[in-house]
């Protein structure tokens, strides 16, 4: 098996697919297409400009979307699932369902494979939300995340004047979560279930007392939440905060089940990045079965993420 | 939705599949069949003899086999499945790719579907075994069980002479669990991974050290471990250990990853008859897909187990 993978877009995830496609022997990455100076882009793996991404439309069996959610994806992925099949990880819950409906016709009017949302939230953890809720249909779900750090919420900080580096870390609130683990079906507000700490560098000393206020009481990002803020050296934060470490876990509670699903990552992207390369079997299986359009990772069964044998898969697996 | 159920035998297993059905709305249990006097069975239910269960091969979408793996499963599946689309919960690992293999041919002769070893283990820990090492393919995976009640191992303490209850129940050794959840790839032993506790009401006080002797060097099933042996009187027995708890986890660990499954059960039956209602759902529609043959939950995708519309899953649970 020799599945030929393009990535676009060179982020943090575009990095961590080409990591896993490069140690996987059934994928051959054939390019990276990006819409920054070639030249600028530091890789072992061909990079090509994106204008000249449909050059490689026969060349390509999967092409991995790895532009942001938030712009880029909406219009990315319905384009290029015309010409490619395509797995984006677009993460905006509350649009998921109108992105699959776009991709869905420009994927299937072309016979094309498209599979959305893939990653760990939206994607395993939907996967245990929906699987969990099937089997014990009365109880309930509990999503927490972290400890980690939350993209948005730490470009939320930057944007604050005065800040000249900043992170934030989404921190579950463990006396809550042993509470549910133990099979306790409370209520919880988000202040309940999740803490926010953010080291934050400022250009002056002087503006901490205005910054934390500024911090604490931003609307939606923090003021509905205990907030601890760290000012910290530039040097301090280099050196400690330079990593994008993530997890959490879902937790199903009936009166007589606790099931949980946890992940604990030390690189966020990285760990998107393998969730994607396995997908790809999926999507290379379903196009060569002509099973084309809009998928979620709802429609994947799990023998589709390999190219183990079946023998194999009830011997070894089941 | 109206899928008709029958179950096949009325163990522990049967009768939680019963309750499952019974509490879900999608489904008509139609008959209990039992290869006892009917009319020695407790049930509201329709109770037949299992002599006339060809008698219902029109009536009935989906039959839950419910006999007991080690000798029944291995001829009724394939047999049943000539006439009904089945599930079954076989759990003897070894043998699982071979039953399989008689099943598909039978079902698949005879346009019906049958699945296979559906429960949690062969069943959700296979499917996250399975999926956690695709989606981490340098790793290592560990399974424990428990703490919880295991039947064979009870079985075999029942069976020494002088011993008139006893009840076996595995429990994970937690310094060693607590080593893999925190990153450590380390190899464990038997002994390492799991305790066995016993819990026996002997028929003669005097053969209390025989009888700890005998269970403590029984081969396969107690010299390998760790056995501890507690004498107690019936009363106890009876007012303590008359439930059938169970769980256990499945990890995966790797250099930056892990990832845990892990289910806390107060009944090992009525799980094992969730999980299979659930599967009923996917029995029904790959048989109205006509994808016939023996399956396993590899095949089977998550939007499978439920009769939510794709908008209503695309919406809330991805």
């Amino acid at each position: 098996m020799n599945i030929r993978v393009g990535i676009l877009g060179y982020g943090n995830v575009g990095k961590g697919v080409e990591k896993a496609v490069l140690e996987n022997k059934d994928m051959t990455l054939v390019a990276i297409f990006t819409r920054r100076d070639v030249s600028q882009i530091e890789s072992n793996t061909k990079v090509v400009n994106i204008k000249n991404i449909l050059d490689y439309k026969d060349k390509i069996d999967v092409l991995v979307i790895c532009h942001g959610s938030a712009f880029d994806m909406p219009n990315d992925t319905p384009l290029y699932a015309k010409y490619f099949n395509v797995i984006d990880s677009f993460d905006t819950h509350s649009k998921i369902y109108e992105h699959f409906n776009n991709v869905d016709e420009s994927s299937k009017s072309n016979n094309k494979v498209a599979l959305i949302s893939c990653g760990w939230d939206p994607g395993l953890f939907s996967i245990n939300r929906l699987m969990s809720e099937c089997i014990v249909p009365n109880g309930d779900t509990y999503t927490f995340w972290g400890p980690g750090v939350r993209q948005g919420h730490s470009d939320a900080l930057r944007n604050i004047k005065g800040v000249k580096k900043a992170i934030q870390y989404t921190i579950p609130i463990e006396e809550n979560v042993n509470k549910i683990r133990n099979g306790e079906r409370i209520k919880l507000t988000p202040r309940e279930k999740h803490l926010r700490e953010c080291y934050v560098v400022v250009e002056d000393d002087s503006l901490k007392e205005r910054i934390e206020n500024e911090i604490k009481t931003m609307p939606n990002y923090f003021d509905e939440y205990n907030t601890i803020v760290n000012f910290i050296t530039e040097e301090e934060f280099d050196k400690n905060h330079n990593k994008m470490p993530h997890g959490g876990f879902v937790i199903r509670v009936s009166d007589d089940e606790v099931i949980e699903y946890s992940l604990k990552l030390n690189s966020n992207p990285n760990f998107t990045g393998l969730i994607l390369t396995s997908y790809i079997y999926a999507v290379y299986r379903l196009f060569n079965e002509n099973n084309y359009g809009a998928k979620s990772v709802f429609d994947i069964p799990i023998s589709y993420l390999t190219n183990k044998t079946k023998e194999k898969l009830l011997k070894e697996y089941l």
